[in-house]
């Protein structure tokens, strides 16, 4: 017997990973939750049926998603991160000894139970005692939290649908803005546009972020498993140019060992290609 | 009835288009030539099953195989193309006016034929009159070659498996240096990195070049249709550098309209992630 598992790229493109072993089905309040193991991928974990993050590729995105912005800002003290219930995001910042603590506001505890269990090299880094676990909706959680607390807010969210829609509002947004220090970063994962359904909430985000803070930018990383295997991610930030502002020197001299990130790379990922800068100037795409 | 065509991106890694029609299928004396309607990237042509070139994602490929090079010397007059008979890289060079002649080396007569007639936004520059196809093989048209002909040699070929498998080859790459002039830039696909599969060809033609050029560096771009998404291309050259010698401001006085390329990310698609620097440099890849 062959298993094979399929995520629906778009309505008319399939992905599709041959699986060893379907370790594990669970169903939260929030949302359905697999561990699939894979011959190509290693462990891939699911939510609704989606790719959330594989072993093999996982690299790729906590990358991107921790060492972009802390090498613009490595100093960051006190990080807020809504989402990423994996845990990878948290393993990549606590390898930095400057920052002193992170509130990791994760909605459903289903995530952080079966990454614990499942995806030791990610959740490795979850009962750090510099990492405040928080099993609350990440909505709610920047509404309560007093002004000026965090130095970098990274959004590890799920897709606008389901119990991530609340983290693609203005408001929540707003809220972030609010408790930013006056250096604050925001840096969360974009979506992509080669699809229709992922193009509009890419828009949406950007758009939404470029009316709060005043310097929003864009920035991609190549991940297989995401669909397209092109990905976004947004940094929005108080003061600091992602580019302007980097401290490769600074960053390098940590002496990080990074599977994918490095500081020429990181100026590249701002590169963008013409349609890409186009769409978010413009708010289309032409492909055929 | 819904039909569906699947290419093998590895042995336990499946990509499907869900297709309109299967328009045309031909078989050559090198291979089996397939064009398919798809619903989500236009028209395809595949090559003995494997994706070659779509409507909907073939700008990526042809902007960096052609621009990337016209903008370190955009005074190239004489290109052999070898391979490309979809007709998208004569196309792009074809909006250079200081080239004067092409030289397109196509194997397979049944490429061009295809491509004319079920591709018309690919090959419509295969007629100009600057461009003399030829359905010979790359491999002796290069060996038979005077010296110093070319400013520019694209090998726009398939997989080093069957017709191209000559296209990766020491004696062909010295040939290539021996017909390019001494300002000369060879560019080639490179194959991919996430994938075991393509590895292998990407670091050989890679270690080949080295032997032969001064300057050899690999390029990166994101190819939905290829892969794992991420698709490398080979920049090699007798003493340009492609970010030292970027004539960007040069090539954005020729206002071209590109869709993919510009200056900017020029420099970004030569900064790689660093798994696949070390991956050139030490020759693996340790994933999971």
């Amino acid at each position: 017997m062959e298993l094979w598992y399929t995520e629906k790229h778009s309505e008319s493109v399939n992905f599709s990973l041959k699986v060893k072993e379907h370790l594990f089905s669970g169903q939260s309040e929030f949302q359905k939750l697999d561990i699939l193991d894979t011959y190509e991928y290693g462990k891939l974990m699911t939510l609704d049926g989606l790719v959330m993050v594989t072993e093999k590729d996982e690299f790729v995105y906590h990358d991107m998603i921790v060492h972009t912005p802390m090498a613009v800002n490595p100093d960051v003290k006190n990080v807020l991160v809504i989402g990423g219930g994996d845990g990878g995001t948290v393993r990549e910042l606590m390898r930095y000894n400057n920052i002193e603590h992170v509130d990791m506001v994760e909605i459903d505890k289903l995530v952080c139970d079966a990454a614990k269990k499942y995806l030791p090299t990610l959740s490795c880094e979850l009962n750090n005692p510099k990492v405040t676990l928080l099993y609350e909706d990440g909505v709610k959680f920047v509404k309560e939290s007093p002004d000026n607390k965090y130095d970098l807010i990274i959004i590890d969210s799920t897709d606008p649908i389901g119990p991530g829609e609340g983290l693609f509002t203005t408001e929540f947004y707003t809220n972030c803005h609010r408790i930013l220090t006056e250096n604050g970063i925001l840096v969360n994962q974009n979506e992509s546009v080669f699809y229709e359904d992922t193009q509009e909430a890419a828009l949406k985000a950007n758009s939404k972020l470029k009316k709060i803070f005043p310097i929003v930018k864009v920035y991609q990383a190549n991940i297989p498993t995401y669909p397209s295997g092109y990905w976004l991610f947004g940094f929005a930030s108080k003061k600091y140019d992602p580019i302007k502002d980097l401290q490769a020197d600074k960053w390098n001299s940590l002496g990080l060992k990074t599977k994918y990130y490095n500081t020429d790379l990181h100026v590249g990922a701002f590169a963008l290609p013409s349609f890409v800068k186009e769409f978010f100037e413009n708010g289309s795409i032409q492909f055929l």
